[in-house]
């Protein structure tokens, strides 16, 4: 133990003796643990079991390559914490995913040692093939490793870069870390091709073969040998791998936790004048029994207990828990439910569909754009396809929902859990675009409920609409209030008056009436009489009660959980426009046209302005003349 | 000749006996280059040789298949044609692409038996996917078949869809027209992998006794023998094909023109309880001289001489050309640009580019998203990439765009052609809501020129611009004029004051300014003063000169080939709001919020009323009071 603290660059990592590799290794997996469980007062948890999966595996990569000139790509990036702590930032695990502190997934902007960021899954085989081409071009010889999990190969934007691989470059290292998860376990024909192989009797023969091979001529005599050392090995593994179909050989199933053996492969690879898969075998949450038992809930969580890898379960369901469970009843009377996922069971809440539906639940990857297509050709067959997939998520399929759902104005309605701030996971993860994107798009009609009750009946107002629909709730729990026994149709496009007041009308979509009615409170002490409006509608808007406010009030103003650009109170503002309204002002608050770091939602709106107090004092300098000379 | 006019339905197909079916296809053929040609005086032209490609394939599917119980769902749909011919709109082909006639792609409100409408690539298999799982918990019985080209292979969302059929459902029917084209010659590892197979002589050789067996066994019979004769087929073809190693059952390859043979292959397949994969191989113009030997130009083009296939060339050189050709030339004297594009090397103009520079060109195929991220990798090893891709098309795109390109601040440059109406190919292909998805997104600029030499400049700024840029220009030709020698760099965020007024300012963004200047003309000869401002810039806003004409006009007027929602007017009353300014009206002339039609540009903008005219109208009311009391 002790060495970590002492690498603050791999060529650290270089200068120890291999022989105390497999120390460091379960020194990192003790730092990963410790870190993120209650035992750092400070953690809020994170992406553990992805990250003790590949602890064998960054450790070979950077034991063999030099970051920052040679480049590796993670995908999605979840799993580059091991990586921060080889690249100088062990130090600051400790702060990771908390306000200033590292980043929950990759940025280019936090090292140079990170040559490509994510968040979302697929990228990496694009991005690397993009590094590889532009290296080729520069004539320089790094190397280019991209390392994606079996999860990655759900994504279609993973065979399009795969298509695209043979015919670019001649020098690419692609690591398949293969732990048969994404968040839930994977689904669909590539992972049961890819388990096919890893649990074929014949590979696995091949594959002791390859290794020993490997490992007699690895290194520096690999490279002398060169073609026929690479022809001899070839010879050893099975034809007609999908991805020597697509031009790329294919080396493995190896052991991703056998430390010298990845170590001899890579040097081996590194040598290689062709595009070369890597099948590496992981174990998710390897090292820490509570992890290994329970893959998707150690895939990402908030800090757990040390010891038996317990959370402490939130006394009030969250917006997801709600929306599977609720989906779930109403699937009881009504055979036409159908719910779809894109490898989020657990963070959409359709677990809880799963459960008791299981024939009308479908895991389709991390597939957002089929997702909505499928849920399309449901629609079509008489079905309610229930689509749930994270706003910022959600961008993935945005040309399906144009093409397929609101073009063809069929019955598929967009549930977005995460949409406004996400909070610790940061800028790739925020759903602050969504209205944005959405609320051209004709025919589809957008809502954002104000608390757990209300969500609940617009889930049941969305399943008797005719037509697409959106709608857009928060990550984690709401008001905290329990949804009515039965819920009750909301008229389409009809806001809600919270509050009468004759001064300012504040529009608070969704989550944010809250900090409308605090606001509105404190106006009222500085002698400001303030309505406040839950809109529930982005799209159709209320446009008689906004009409009727905006004659009477000095101000209007929006509140949102969203980008203010193309947001909510653009709405309105087209709206006034439209209508030839103009009170003395429109005061829109919502996020700035910045992409917002990663933090506590607390620290960040008051960073940002999204508070009572910020909205007060936007509004109060409109009335400093009146309240001057009362 | 003469059967055509007498199919109203596909049941009047399945009525005529098998020997006069080759004629039929020849009068077809003969119909579709008469229609389409200068002979029909309407014609606007069409997809010829996609249509030309599968006569014989959509013929032995309604021989086989019945729509609308049976469902087909085409891949883009713009092979489409022959099917509508069979399904009761023969004699309304000579409308097809013109206002108020057939639409150029597949519709489903235009017929009960088109059950799946596209215009984009890929989406055929999902929807085909949903379609058979939907029929499947109906408990129905009807067939459903996918007809996809090699090009949607090139997609990333057909591997998503592949991914999930074999978990899914156990009937399904994927015809795989494989042509080796899709607009241009298809790219990449998955194109050279079905020419592997197709060229094959082992697949030949076994093709042939597969067809012998098919032909014997067909119809009735293959139901009875049910499962025997599907292995004794089964072990004729090749293991180890990519499809099924994916979990569909491969038959094939086989002459698409054979309409014996496709008619014996679709009698079998359709009892098959598995799902499978038909590798059928087409000749795209087929039985047209010109159309076989320029497949590309002959995918798609305006109306042609019947007998020499040539069209009139436009004297004016339009947008894509200009685009092409000027990157190019830029690209002599500056070695870090590169061009990409999804497949579409005409459409777009880039072949003049590929032409000049091979080796920093990228056709990757209908990959979108690949090449948002493609670009990304390639702008951090320090290039230029530009990616040509129409403003619909970039909407698979999106989510690349905000998490790869703009959250990373990478010189990536989106070239939108097409931006604005598309006309005659209709909703799927009008580029009206490029504003809505991209304003929102932090740091990337968009701009619109007003015209070819603007545009030139455009480029040109962009080059040295450090961060991502957008730039949107309408299909076709612009005002005409010829770019300078020399372009200038415009200053990020400067509109241009193009006329003078004091009453009005119409801000006339890109194509509209023409229109905006034609309404200051008419509006001056009513007395009202019109300033006419040329915007340049969607983001950032000249908000000096705007804030400038709203301080001193009574009426602020945009004008744009957008939707209005989310549009460039809401980014005008966005600034107004925050800047506490209020002219008397804010006038904002676009697209409506509904899907557009197609047909003529020029109809379809009187329609909806985006004409000087329409301009005026609106604008006029605002000064009643005024004119009555002079």
């Amino acid at each position: 133990m002790g060495y970590l603290e002492n690498i603050k660059h791999p060529s650290d990592l270089k200068a120890l003796p291999e022989s105390v590799l497999p120390e460091l290794a379960e020194e990192i997996r003790a730092t990963l643990i410790n870190t993120l469980s209650e035992e750092n007062p400070h953690s809020v948890g994170g992406h553990l079991g992805p990250n003790l999966g590949v602890v064998e595996l960054t450790l070979a990569l950077h034991r063999v390559f030099d970051t920052p000139k040679d480049k590796i790509i993670f995908d999605v990036g979840h799993q580059g914490y091991v990586h921060k702590m080889l690249t100088g930032r062990a130090g600051k695990l400790n702060t990771i995913r908390q306000y200033e502190g590292l980043n929950g997934f990759l940025l280019r902007t936090e090292s140079e040692h990170d040559c490509y960021g994510a968040g979302h899954a697929g990228t990496a085989l694009s991005a690397a093939l993009g590094l590889a081409v532009g290296r080729d071009r520069r004539g320089s010889d790094e190397s280019v490793i991209c390392v994606a999990g079996d999860g990655a190969f759900t994504c279609g934007v993973s065979f399009e870069a795969l298509n695209n691989v043979a015919g670019s470059t001649k020098r690419l290292i692609v690591v398949l870390n293969d732990n048969e998860w994404s968040i839930a376990r994977n689904v669909g024909a590539i992972a049961d091709y890819f388990n096919k192989i890893a649990t074929n009797p014949l590979y696995f023969r091949l594959h002791e073969k390859t290794a020993q091979i490997v490992e007699r001529i690895g290194g520096q005599m690999a490279r002398n040998l060169g073609k026929k050392v690479e022809e001899g090995i070839k010879g050893l593994v099975l034809q007609n791998v999908i991805f020597e179909e697509l031009g790329l050989r294919y080396y493995g199933p190896i052991d991703g936790h056998d430390l010298p053996r990845l170590i001899r492969a890579f040097e081996f690879l590194k040598t290689q004048n062709s595009p070369v898969l890597l099948h590496v075998l992981t174990q998710k949450g390897r090292g820490y029994e509570p992890a290994m038992k329970r893959p998707d809930k150690f895939h990402g969580l908030g800090r757990f207990n040390h010891d038996t890898g317990e959370t402490v379960p939130s006394a009030t369901p969250t917006y997801s828990e709600i929306f599977g469970k609720t989906l779930a009843k109403f699937a009881n009377d009504n055979p036409a439910i159908c719910a779809i996922t894109g490898a989020m069971p657990t963070g959409t809440g359709l677990v809880h569909f799963a459960n008791e539906h299981p024939d009308r639940y479908y895991d389709v990857g991390i597939a957002e754009e089929h997702a909505a297509i499928f849920a399309s050709g449901l629609a079509i067959q008489g079905f309610r396809p229930f689509v749930a997939i994270y706003s910022t998520f959600m961008q993935r399929a945005y040309d399906m929902i144009v093409h397929d759902i609101a073009l063809q104005h069929l019955n598929v309605a967009l549930c977005m859990d995460r949409a406004g701030l996400s909070g610790d996971d940061g800028p790739t993860h925020h759903g602050l675009f969504d209205i944005s994107f959405l609320r051209s798009i004709p025919g589809l009609i957008h809502m954002q409920p104000k608390d757990e009750d209300e969500f609940v009946d617009m889930l049941w107002t969305i399943l008797h609409h005719d037509g697409p629909s959106a709608i857009r709730y928060p990550r984690g729990t709401g008001t905290g209030v329990t949804p009515k026994e039965t819920p009750r149709l909301l008229e389409i496009g009809k806001a809600e008056v919270v509050r009468e007041g004759t001064d300012v009308a504040i529009l608070g979509l969704g989550n944010m009436l809250e900090l409308a009615l605090a606001a509105a409170c404190q106006l009222e002490e500085r002698g400001i009489s303030a309505a406040v409006i839950n809109p529930r509608w982005i799209k159709p808007l209320d446009t008689d009660l906004i009409e009727q406010y905006a004659r009477n009030v000095r101000v209007l103003c929006t509140v949102e959980d969203h980008v203010l650009t193309n947001g909510f109170g653009s709405a309105v503002l087209e709206h006034l426009a439209d209508a030839g309204l103009s009170p003395a002002a429109v005061v829109r608050v919502g996020w700035p046209d910045a992409f917002i770091e990663h933090g506590s939602v607390s620290v960040l709106r008051k960073k940002h302005g999204i508070t009572p107090e910020a909205i007060v004092e936007k509004i109060v300098p409109h009335f400093s003349e009146s309240l001057q000379q009362p």
